[in-house]
């Protein structure tokens, strides 16, 4: 291996650990690192915080030098440099420097390719104007916000409810900027969140003043005489904008792989084998460039993430110097602060798991975070998608002002050993007042998906729910919430009525026994219980609304706030 | 069914989770639930906090009444009633209520012992002198509140450094109280963290005035004329000691089940199979009365845990009525905060994986709790316990204050699917700068393991690093931090040498290369990249000191505090 010649393009986060790893494992390697931009190892993902100025500077965001990779890792670096092309017969790639006309050849033994992905921009009418961007580099992000700080610049257009846009719709709020976000699809995070999830992150992004436009694609930007956007059309709207974010998803750079003729997988990124090997054995592929295997489905996904990027880049370095390590793909986890929420999720959500033709089971259980008698706890909801009759455990999703990322991966590492929700409700997860309950939300939720596998629970989601009410006039809708509890807040329906769990036992003849009956209290827990109580009684058509009032996604009528989240 | 008889003895965790779970199962079984406190379900984990003042009302610990269980539940109730004894051939109790003389029979047709644990009284000198309190329910809890808070009591002794004994070192602490710390053992959590960890936590604890006696098992108690505790006899020290706690552990409360003939086990718990059945499979127990199964070694333990109560309630009333379920056993997983750390482990100590005769190999990561470019992030420590070769993992902890119970959660959800380093360094864990960092610690620490097993790396623990600094006086000990980092903070030891990392190539002339070389730096990541320099150049003995200075457990020299934490 001493004349091994190792060539990566590509200086953000795969490349660089690619090149840090092949140098521990193999010191005589000649590795050379090519960057288009002047920077290496870019914390992209805080760029966000970058513009909103919760990081104050640039150099945050840059603290890996040139030097470093030279001095103590003995890599060659070529930033402002393109890789124009591969050569595979001649084992070597052109290059060329910015600012420069030459093209220099490179030689390789071994090419990684970390060409990372691009911020998708659509084709439409106005889209070249003045103030629309794309984030996806410091660059980016500095002209942004030297906009964003602009005293002229007040309104600012997002398109794309996605990971980016919800970050960048709090950073332009918390900058005091008017910002709208439009998304075609029906609610925010539409590709990670199911919708009564979605429902609840949507009203705190109302409540924080930002404005949501779903099921409206952006159609079009209208500028004025200087080129400068003014407008945004989706739909029948028109929306003022001084600026606008491009934040409709990621596009894998496949175009030197393409045309050096490796092989593309149907999602469009670069195909690999679990080593991460191109179709060409010499030639290794990791980051966002590349498609991974959904460890769920076994399909292949596109997930551009930083952190399967760094996972990547240690598998090709152990691979590029004589090792054999192989990646499992991905669970497409993810976290992302929207305010004072935290909304995480994993897996699959109801939608894709039905789409992927599982047969589902779900639950939602709304909690305090640790013991609901220590003080200052935070509310959280979690949704559990599951398969019907085994009980595993396709997906979850997480959200509230309560600690949510370690519920989530909690699950994310549950998911990878295909666990089921006995499984899940047996983890011996640590328990203390300050952190957690006896029984944490996720063991309370496993056990909601047992209790319906086993059909001892039986529920109506808020969808189905609405839809009964909507439609059968007949039907009771029973909380049995205390009395203080509905008179703080509590889902208005013709159908709706009192009677508290404690005298449930005892006022049973106030309902008819063939009636269809909703359940409802504040999470669930009470409900499912005077379900239990009603069964047992004889009643036959006894529903629980899942997850309660506080996840109802609707409108709740509220007189105390205090008590709804 | 409909006649089951089901008699349920002990209400605190287990017992009524048991009522419900059966109740909700079976709505016609006979349940009785026997308590021989006045209350139900009192929330015994949150009792230091209710010491301390965090949580102000005894009510908050005891939300659950006879009322909900009688009403709701359908369960009859009989608190301040004491079980006798057990009739097994009869298939009945006697029972005795408080201040009653008479004795009373109960028919069961299945019987549920969750009778608890009770806090370890040793038989001491002077353990009978007032003052002397152990703390296991809301009466002992009000006492030493009401103690706790007279202006004469100013000292207190805790004896045992357990999680109860440092929940309320942190109690008496916050009440202003002088807190001395006895442990038999040579650090707080013996039994649960490795001396490394512990270390720096016992520093927590002294910079936050406490004080801490180890090694010393108190040996017996001086009172004065009234019968009054006033000093503590450990080794030579006499402590003085206006309130003694005694938290050296509890131990099951088996003594009906023994006395009616049922099976123990070595442990001394009540032995139960994997459905929780006793040697009588009419009775079952669960909570802190049994043992339960070691789920990384097999071999049965105690660990009472409310967490763990709830699991058996479910899992015993699901038995009950005609259902079939099992409880996989345990992780010993635990989490405690103090003061302003989060402490947490589960599964083996390194002490106690090298006791069980696993080839063990360790890593220890210092990191901050989120990307360290995103503000505020917090400090934690992670340490790994693995087996060789096959990187197995056996155990985890993790300290600081940072977010600590994430990542024991993970790792306890890992352990009961025995994963691997290389499972663990491939999780798909949520990531977001607020949330993480795109490699977590427990990444990091898992692929220390792996460059370990794969001789890539090569470590000293601090322990073998500190003998080789008193033994080797030749040896060297490189630290390739920057200048300033060396002024701010460092281990001192005449081989120390400063060499920062960026020049460490261009200055290789300067070391010997048949020294001893122990390299360091802040978090042991660079310390690692410079033994790889180091190898491929030549040098042949050469280790890094794991964890850096931050994971240093002996003294370090600080300049500029906050560099070290």
């Amino acid at each position: 291996m001493s004349e091994n010649r190792i060539v990566i393009i590509g200086g953000t986060a795969c490349g660089p650990k690619t090149a840090a790893r092949t140098r521990r494992c193999d010191p005589k390697a000649k590795i050379t690192m090519i960057e288009q931009s002047a920077h290496l190892s870019t914390a992209t993902c805080g760029l966000p915080y970058y513009i909103s100025g919760v990081i104050n500077k640039e150099e945050e965001l840059l603290k890996i030098r040139e030097e470093f990779f030279e001095k103590v890792m003995k890599v060659e670096i070529m930033t402002n440099t393109r890789a124009l092309a591969i050569d595979r017969p001649a084992g070597e790639i052109s290059v060329q420097t910015n600012g420069s006309d030459g093209v220099s050849k490179l030689k390789y033994d071994k090419l990684v390719l970390a060409t990372g992905s691009s911020p998708i921009v659509p084709r439409l009418e106005g889209v070249q104007l003045k103030g629309i961007h794309t984030l996806s580099n410091i660059d980016d992000a500095n002209t942004i916000k030297a906009k964003a700080s602009e005293l002229d610049v007040k309104s600012v257009v997002i398109v794309g409810a996605g990971l980016i846009g919800m970050e960048m719709a709090e950073s332009f709020a918390v900058k005091g900027l008017d910002v709208t976000v439009i998304e075609a699809l029906d609610w925010v995070l539409p590709t990670l969140l199911d919708f009564e999830v979605a429902a609840k992150v949507e009203k705190h992004l109302r409540n924080r003043g930002v404005k949501l436009l779903f099921g409206q694609p952006a159609s079009g930007f209208i500028g004025d005489s200087d080129g400068m956007v003014r407008k945004v059309i989706a739909g029948k709207a028109e929306i003022d904008a001084e600026m606008v974010l491009l934040s409709i998803g990621a596009k894998p750079n496949v175009e030197l792989a393409r045309d050096a003729g490796l092989a593309l997988g149907a999602t469009g990124g670069i195909a690999v084998n679990q080593y991460l090997q191109t179709s060409d054995p010499n030639i290794y592929a990791g980051g966002d460039c590349v498609e991974n295997t959904n460890r769920v489905t076994g399909k292949k996904v596109l997930v551009p993430m930083g952190s399967t990027a760094n996972k990547h880049g240690r598998i090709i370095g152990t691979n590029l110097t004589g090792g054999s390590d192989t990646f499992p793909g991905v669970l497409g986890t993810a976290v992302v602060k929207i305010f004072d929420y935290n909304v995480a999720r994993v897996g699959l959500s109801e939608s894709q798991a039905r789409e992927a033709g599982y047969d589902v089971v779900t639950a939602i259980v709304s909690d305090y975070e640790h013991a609901s008698y220590y003080p200052d706890g935070k509310e959280l909801m979690v949704k559990l998608v599951a398969e019907k009759p085994g009980g595993r455990i396709l997906g979850g999703q997480a959200m509230g002002p309560g600690e949510v990322a370690k519920r989530v991966d909690v699950l994310a590492t549950a998911l990878a050993f295909r666990a089921t929700a006995e499984d899940l409700a047996n983890l011996n997860l640590a328990y203390a007042p300050p952190f957690s309950n006896a029984m944490d939300p996720l063991h309370k939720a496993a056990n909601v998906i047992r209790n319906k596998i086993s059909e001892c629970a039986v529920a109506l989601n808020p969808m189905e729910a609405r839809h009964v009410l909507k439609t059968d006039e007949d039907a009771i809708f029973l909380d049995v919430r205390s009395t203080g509890e509905w008179d703080s807040c509590r889902i208005e329906a013709p159908q709706a009525r009192l009677l508290p769990l404690g005298e449930l036992r005892s006022k049973l003849d106030s309902l008819p026994k063939n009636a269809e009956i909703i359940i409802t209290c504040q999470t669930s827990t009470r409900a499912y219980q005077a379900q239990r109580i009603l069964i047992s009684e004889g009643f036959e058509n006894v529903k629980f609304l899942d997850g309660g009032i506080v996840a109802w996604p609707y409108k709740v009528a509220v007189y105390k706030p205090y008590q709804c989240w």
